[in-house]
C-alpha cells in the first residue's frame, strides 16, 4: 500500500504528467475502455458539508477506485485549511486490493487545468494569439497556466465579476511573459480561445461576445443550476464533453438540451476528437465549445500518474496493509 | 491519518466491541441520527469482479465514510487471496480530510454475525434453548459463535446443502460446549433461534419447517433473486431489518413484498425495538423475522470502534498525511 501525502504533491506532479493522464484517459472513455460510475453526493448534515465518491475503472490503463471528499465550506474561516478537501483511493483491479492512497486537493485543479488544455489542444486553432479568462479565481490561475502551453499566445485578456481579483492572473500572464489587459465582457470577443471558470448561476459570457473561430472551455458548470454563458452560444458552437450523460445533465449544455436549441446527440466525446473517430474543428470560422463537467476518472489518472512519479522518486510511502 | 491493516483486526477486535458498535448505529438509523448512501455496485469487466462503495453518515456517532471493495472470484486459485476484497475509509465529518484507513476482511464477518446478535438480543424468546443453522460456510462460523453468547443455547442444530460442511458449525459448538446435531430442514421446527447464512436463489426454509416463537436471522440474502427463506414465512412472521428500502429491494423480504403477502410497512426497523419505539416480540409464539441486509454505516461503526481500540493500544500506524 502505497501512501502520497498532499504535502508532496505540488513537487511531483507536472502539467506534462497530468495534461497526458487526462488526454489518455478521454481517449479511453471514447473508446468504451473506461468508463465512469454512478457519482454519489451528499449533503450530509453537518457543517453544511457536501461529500460523495467519484468512481471509475480504465481498463486500458487498469485504474481503479474512487476520489472521496467534498466541500467544507467553513474549513477556511474555522480552521485554516482549505474548503475543498478530497483524497483519491486506487485499487489493484486484478486482486480488489487497497493500493495507493492520494491527496486530492492539489491533484483536482490540475485535473481541471489539464481537461481545459487537452480541448484548446484538439479544438483550437493552430494560430490562436489572444486568450481570454472569465473567472480569475484561485481555480482559473491552473487553468491559465495550462492553456498557455497550448498555443504561442501574445495577449491574455480578462475579466471578473470581482474585478479586483484580475491581479491573480495578470501574475500568471506576467510570468509566462505575456501581456494582460483586463475587458469588458464584449471585449472577448477578441479572443481565440476563452476559458471560463466561475461558480455562477446565470450566464455571464453572452453569444455575441463571441468570434467566429473561437474555441471555449467553459470549466465552472458541474451542477444542475450553474450556467456561465448563453446557451444560444451552444447552438451556434460544435459542443464535446467529457461526458456526455453529466453535460446535459449538471453541465453548460443542460440549459441548452432543456430549451431545445440543442439535442443530446450534438454533444460529442472530446476523446473521439483525440481518436480520431471525430473531426473535431474543421473550418477556421467555427466555433468550438467544450464542456468539461469533471469525472472521477480524470481524478484517477493523475493520481496514478502521481503515484508512478513518486514511486520513481522514492517519495512514496509504503504501508505494509 | 491512523492505518489499521487487515492483520490486526483478528487481535484487537471483540464479539462485544462489534455488537456494541452495530447495535448502536441500528439505534441511530432509527432515530433518523445516521443513513446510508446510495451504493454503487459496478460488474467491472475485469477478472468478473464486483466492486464498489457503501458510505454513511452517523450524526450521532460522528462517523462519516465508505467501504469500498467488493468480489474478486478468482483470487482463491490465482493468488491464494481471499475472495472478498475490502477496505473502510473514515472521514474527518468537521473537517473532510480523511482520518483512517482499516482492513475490511474480518470487520465484515465480524458485522454481520453482531447484527444476527443484536437481533437475537432483541427478538427472541428469553428461554431460547435450541439454535438452528441453516448454512455452513464460513461466514456461519462467525454467526454461530456471536449467537451463543446472546441465550443460555443447550443445543445446535445444523443443515446446509452441503452436509460435509456440517463439521465447520459442530466445532464451533464443541468449543463452547454446546452438543450439536445434523437435521434435515424439517428438523428445524425444533428451534428457537434459527439463523440462516447461505448464499441461495430458491428458498430452503419452507414456514412449516419453523415453530411457534422462534426468531430467525436471515442473513444471506444482499441481491435481487437471492433467497433464504419461503416467502410465506415472512407473512406469518413479525418482519424486522436493518433497512426497509434494501430489505424490500434486495433483502428476504423482496420476494415476501412482490407476491403480495407483505406490504413495506409491515417491515421495521430493528433500531426501533432497540430505542423502544417498536415493541418487538410481545408473545411467546410469535414469530420474529430480522432480514439482515447488511449496511455501509455498520462496516463504518465497526472500523470506528477497531480505530479506537488501535489507537489504545499503540497499534495503529500513524501516517502524516
Amino acid at each position: 500500500m502505497l501512501i502520497v501525502p498532499e504535502r508532496e504533491i505540488a513537487n511531483l506532479m507536472t502539467r506534462a504528467a497530468a495534461f497526458d493522464a487526462v488526454e489518455q484517459v478521454f481517449a479511453a472513455m471514447a473508446a468504451g475502455d473506461a468508463y465512469n460510475f454512478p457519482v454519489v453526493r451528499e449533503a450530509i448534515g453537518h457543517e453544511d458539508a457536501l461529500y460523495g465518491f467519484k468512481g471509475g475503472f480504465d481498463r486500458a490503463g487498469l485504474t481503479l477506485g474512487l476520489k472521496a471528499g467534498g466541500y467544507w465550506p467553513n474549513n477556511l474561516e474555522k480552521r485554516n485549511l482549505i474548503n475543498h478537501q478530497s483524497t483519491v483511493f486506487l485499487f489493484d483491479p486484478d486482486t480488489g486490493r487497497a493500493r495507493a492512497m492520494v491527496g486530492g486537493n492539489l491533484l483536482t485543479a490540475l485535473r481541471t487545468a489539464a481537461a481545459s488544455s487537452v480541448s484548446i489542444k484538439h479544438l483550437a486553432r493552430k494560430d490562436a494569439r489572444v486568450i481570454g479568462m472569465v473567472g480569475a479565481g484561485h481555480q482559473a490561475t491552473f487553468q491559465l497556466r495550462a492553456a498557455l502551453e497550448q498555443r504561442d499566445f501574445d495577449k491574455v485578456i480578462g475579466w471578473n465579476y470581482h474585478p479586483e481579483m484580475l491581479p491573480n492572473i495578470e501574475k500568471i500572464a506576467r510570468e509566462a511573459g505575456v501581456p494582460f489587459q483586463a475587458v469588458d465582457l464584449p471585449g472577448m470577443v477578441e479572443a481565440d480561445v476563452i476559458i471560463s471558470i466561475t461558480s455562477a448561476f446565470s450566464p455571464s459570457l453572452m453569444a455575441d461576445h463571441v468570434a467566429p473561430g473561437c474555441h471555449l472551455a467553459c470549466m465552472g458548470t458541474d451542477t444542475k443550476g450553474k450556467q456561465e454563458v448563453e446557451a444560444a452560444l451552444l447552438a451556434r458552437a460544435t459542443v464535446f464533453t467529457d461526458e456526455v450523460a453529466q453535460s446535459v445533465s449538471i453541465g453548460e449544455a443542460q440549459h441548452a438540451v432543456a430549451e431545445g436549441l440543442i439535442a443530446e446527440s450534438d454533444v460529442h466525446q472530446l476523446g473521439a476528437v483525440i481518436n480520431g473517430t471525430h473531426a473535431g474543428r474543421v473550418s477556421d470560422d467555427q466555433i468550438t465549445l467544450f464542456d468539461g463537467t469533471g469525472v472521477g476518472l480524470q481524478d484517477l489518472a493523475v493520481a496514478a500518474a502521481v503515484v508512478d512519479l513518486a514511486v520513481a522518486q522514492g517519495i512514496a510511502i509504503e504501508v505494509d496493509f
